[in-house]
């Protein structure tokens, strides 16, 4: 896992852009297809302007295109900043997956042995 | 996808400490092992106050579990949240991978008959 620099502004709109839940829903709507801002908006219990701004959040994470049409905003998903937030969280799966084996064992453990205190669990090996 | 709201807190909890490059840092030490919070706020050009807020964070997101030894606090990587975040990107995948194919199929397009434009994609097919 390198230190480089230049992904994390990218990552750290990306994650904040999905931190928020309106904009995880504006994000599943889109998946549906193209749709335009008015009946976007329309579906949400807010202002136009609120909702304006969360996608505005949205586009500036790279998560949305807007295509202009006489008066009418489409928008639709841009989905390639998402595949960048799931590869970082890819680097930690071997630690859930671990974990979960972990948990297992130790509850097979206490099983045979009751009352056995949990062993604080060290990284490397299984 | 449903639409529950019962795990929205959560991701938002999950997805807001993920956003921020100092906390990306400090889960990326922890993967490394158990480390104890003065050991880990030295890694930082930042104020021990500093460190210790993204710490609570990264707490509050549960991601990362405390014990105290005495006087000494040892943190550890709790992955389980980031696999629920990576769960929820997830559901998009279908997305990223469909568009770098409908790229692909362009770009072969494009040099098979040079100028011609490019068709809005819909949404379905493939």
């Amino acid at each position: 896992m390198s230190m480089s620099a230049s992904p994390a502004p990218r990552l750290d709109r990306v994650y904040g852009a999905i931190a928020d839940p309106t904009r995880r829903t504006i994000l599943r709507i889109l998946a549906g297809g193209e749709v335009n801002v008015g009946t976007l908006a329309g579906r949400f219990p807010m202002s136009f302007n609120g909702v304006s701004k969360h996608i505005k959040v949205l586009e500036h994470a790279g998560l949305l295109r807007r295509r202009v049409e006489g008066r009418e905003h489409w928008l639709r998903l841009e989905p390639a900043p998402l595949r960048d937030a799931s590869r970082w969280l890819e680097h930690y799966r071997e630690f859930w997956e671990t974990r979960l084996d972990s948990l297992e064992e130790f509850l097979t453990e206490s099983n045979r042995v009751p009352g056995r205190p949990r062993r604080r669990r060290g990284r490397g090996g299984r």
